[in-house]
């Protein structure tokens, strides 16, 4: 059995969110399963320099343009938030949480809750109402979540989770990491088509 | 008959450089023809705070590895040069010259045997004496062009031509706008082919 897919991604990510609608069949396809690793673009920002997207001079508009060229292409919905970029850290730590108490695959159909929610219905995912509200449609407690996404521990697991996938080389999202083999953005995918197809690249 | 394609690039930029070995003949294939537009990161980079690929922690190690496979999969030759990013001033200059005097396709050609000599041989692209030996290569008098490329009248152009393409929006190399519609990064040729095969996008 080979070694599952690395995918991490921030929530708030335009590119993220694509790259979360494909990679499940995109592994699926070569008997591959994925692990969804949250993480915050913010913080490599801060350690870097650079700046969200739509935040840099000519970049910043194009990038809005190329958020919905690129889901149209791909036949995925996408509308640009109002509010953009949000802080995702709840949201983030509500997922691991998740993910201990109630398994990965309640904890990946939250991440694309979630993810929908932000890219398609346009919700203020920092609300804890709002993320509470989703959980519950997963058949999660929503009140639980949201006391638990905030205890000292899983805010110190995030943390350290963060820190782990840039002490990898993550620095960007969609970053998918294949049998060692890097990928940053979700226009690596037909590269990583490729490794999971020939077993190199 | 179509507009003619417009193609930006910075003659020290690795995806312009992949972009360039695949822009013409992705243009032909749908009757069009492409105007070579060279530009110079570094005044944008001025602009907007951002730096070369390759001076930003993680992404820089990163990005030369991707600038190996993504060459490697297309089945385009490259060697990342030893001192990288290069000033791109003079053989800029010398490209706008050889289009004044020579006309544009000799212009083409200049801009393709310099992006192999940097991208390809490891050359140091800086140097007048290499310049002027790659134009002899083309039957172009290489010392009446490294004295023409440094004239105020060449240099103003340049700048100009500069000035021009970022008021058009262009901020990175390459960029490709077809029909109005822009195109960052080599990954986006997929995109330019939709949009040049399906008359919109």
């Amino acid at each position: 059995m080979s070694d599952p897919i690395d995918f991490y991604f921030d929530l708030s990510s335009p590119y993220g969110y694509l790259a979360s609608t494909r990679i499940e069949e995109l592994a699926a396809r070569y008997g591959r399963t994925v692990r969804w690793r949250p993480m915050l673009l913010g913080v490599v920002f801060k350690m870097n320099g650079c700046a969200p997207l739509t935040e840099v001079p000519l970049k910043g508009q194009y990038s809005v343009h190329d958020f919905y060229r690129t889901a149209r292409l791909h036949g995925i919905p996408y509308k640009h938030p109002e509010k953009f970029p949000l802080s995702v850290q709840l949201a983030s730590r509500a997922m691991l949480w998740l993910e201990e108490t109630h398994g990965e695959r309640k904890a990946i159909e939250f991440a694309q809750v979630v993810y929908r929610a932000y890219f398609v219905e346009g919700e203020d995912i920092t609300d804890p109402d709002i993320l509470a509200a989703l959980a519950e449609g997963l058949g999660v407690d929503g009140d639980v979540m949201i006391e638990e996404a905030n205890t000292p521990a899983i805010k110190d697991r995030f943390r350290a989770e963060v820190a782990a996938a840039m002490e990898r080389g993550v620095f960007g999202s969609p970053f998918v990491i294949v049998d060692g083999e890097p990928f940053w953005g979700f226009d690596r995918f037909y590269q990583i088509e490729a490794l999971l197809k020939n077993g190199r690249i």
